[in-house]
């Protein structure tokens, strides 16, 4: 049974607004804390800052070594000096979403009044809601306008909606592999992995940190069925094939065949299991929700179009060939709608066999793409260098 | 805590071999049961027999109402009188897989020699193992050579596995929706549903007869995430979209929004509580082994089109176009092979929006290709009315 140790209390930079925040379900948090990193300088007109909004289950880390796991930033490739979202050249920040469990409030953090952790009393968050947070924090850096909004997946959705909460706010937006409302195929995987997660006796009703044990099988499953979705059936092809190797000893392997297992079930159960060390069950049961209920047409009566009227933002947006999870035909859907306002947008789909992971993986048409569209963006609002 | 209730011990039709089996995995079984059901008359000269193999989750009661679910038979729309597999003119047998749990030899059998049931120690088995023990059944009914074999998914495995092994005995093959080889993809959804039953402290370590109390929560996990890659994304859309509907009370709901749900997630929780109080998760496991190995060419040194060579068989291959579970390219390899050895093989694909389930369901195009396929083959054979 996995104990949180890897979860344990880290001080994450951060700030927190006491004045709270009123969240869409209605719920007012009593205060609000924001964790994030900042890469880069911001200029002296505070016009070369750039919001990287993270996904599922990222956070505030995407440019330096993970304080728990040691891996490098989750965006490595992507920014950093001289990569597309270039550090010397611009102040990049990002920040965990508001309902995530690396430092911003969240159901790990002690609940408004109370001396016990949230759990699943945490109110229901929104994408809009992760984006409000996210302005309290440019407000509180002093940066009037974000010279440009980037994410990809969970990260886009919130691109998506900064450019419709806060259109002068936001000179430029990409979002990546994304889509402007979350699938019924999409929220059926949520589903099986909440399941998963509930089906836990070590969940305990939410509650884990009454016992330390924490509801590791049932999060590890819940991580092995998204993960498949974030591949593409070529790129586990390519990867594990059909191949074999051994297997470990043990009750459950009795099944197998020959003593034997695929590479391709080692691989997800590796993945998995290092997931839980360093995710909150009940985060990932909050931001899967988030990402549910996400419906950008819904917030302006079932016209997308109307959520983009009369912006001044330009668009790049960007799909992957093979991301089932997010076809490309849900990044047409906003692109149509922009388009319909007369909106300046680039549409860029990119050609590759890695799935909706591709954005976070090395895609040299992808760094390409976003290289050209922040210089020319830059050009355009007049960023010297 | 559900009890292993409408698994009762139902008296299925079966025949015993009391000489037992030899398995691939070289365990020999020291009996042999196979359960089965057959509709409609076998003609003097034994030569409209047709074998119907089934799918994963499906079992013999083919076209008549299933004894524990109350159900009409799984292939109503494709098996009985006047229907593509004319049960006025065919003498049609259906057996419950090796490995299954109804009635045929499987996890849920007392173990040769002891007292217990097999649970976990059943030796894994595999498709070829399948159609061996359906062998022994068809060479009891006093059958030479079947008029036809047909079947879908796991049942298409075992179709192209008849037509390999036993090539004399099958004047016609109908797979659908199948393949030759378990893809990596599928592999992983398979193992995601496994590591749920795992995951579920009823499990036992596959001893839950011990307390009664079966994985029900982990099986209907792994049902969930089945399910979904059964349907196509245009179906999940079609039925549900994104529409909402009130959520029941309880614990695990707190995190649901206004107090709303997904309507495809009721749906799907629905197909997992109503799943397992059918199916036995000791086979589950045994069974999703059995597809996961399946790999026909790698009987043949790689070559798939050696498993063919020489054959008179028949062969009528269906995929359906939104099927990305067993995508229409898998059935082409198949096809290939095929004409590779200069068979006689049709390949149709069916346009239907409905995914891999779309052999199950009404699809007219199907019918429609079953029927002339079979008549045709009839008039080859000489099988009058």
């Amino acid at each position: 049974m996995d104990r949180i140790e890897t979860l344990a209390d880290i001080d994450h930079s951060h700030v927190t607004f006491h004045d709270g925040m009123e969240l869409d379900c209605g719920v007012r948090l009593g205060s609000l804390t924001v964790a994030y990193r900042t890469y880069g300088r911001l200029n002296d007109q505070q016009s070369n800052a750039i919001l990287v909004c993270h996904a599922l289950t990222a956070d505030q880390y995407v440019a330096e070594r993970h304080p728990t796991t040691g891996k490098e930033g989750w965006w490595d490739q992507v920014v950093g000096p001289g990569r597309p979202v270039d550090t010397n050249r611009y102040f990049v920040i990002c920040a965990n979403v508001l309902g995530g469990c690396m430092g911003s409030t969240g159901p790990r953090n002690i609940r408004d009044g109370g001396v016990e952790p949230w759990g699943t009393d945490f109110p229901p968050v929104t994408i809009r809601d992760m984006v409000r947070a996210q302005k309290r924090l440019t407000d509180h850096l002093g940066i009037g306008r974000l010279f440009a909004v980037i994410g990809g997946s969970m990260g886009g959705m919130q691109v998506l909606q900064w450019a419709a909460s806060y259109p002068d706010a936001v000179f430029a937006a990409v979002p990546v592999a994304t889509a402007s409302y979350h699938s019924a195929q999409n929220i059926a995987f949520h589903e099986v992995g909440r399941q998963a997660i509930f089906a836990d006796p070590d969940w305990q009703g939410g509650r884990y940190w009454h016992t330390g044990r924490i509801p590791a099988r049932g999060l590890a499953v819940a991580r092995m069925c998204a993960h498949i979705t974030y591949l593409s059936e070529q790129a586990l092809t390519r990867k594990f094939g059909r191949r074999l190797q051994a297997a470990p000893k043990g009750a459950e392997e009795a099944i197998s065949l020959f003593g034997e297992m695929f590479e391709v079930e080692s691989y997800l159960r590796h993945q998995g299991s290092t997931f839980v060390r360093r995710f909150d069950a009940n985060s990932y049961l909050t931001l899967t929700r988030a990402m549910d209920y996400f419906d950008l047409a819904g917030e302006h009566g079932g016209d997308l179009a109307a959520a983009f009227r009369g912006t001044h933002t330009r668009f790049c947006i960007v799909s992957f060939t093979s991301d089932w999870l997010f076809p490309t035909e849900e990044s047409r859907v906003v692109a149509r709608a922009l388009n319909g306002v007369a909106a300046n947008v680039s549409f860029v789909e990119i050609a590759t066999d890695k799935g909706h992971d591709a954005f976070l993986l090395d895609e040299p048409d992808f760094r390409r793409t976003l290289s050209g569209f922040l210089a020319g963006c830059a050009e355009h609002a007049g960023l010297t260098e």
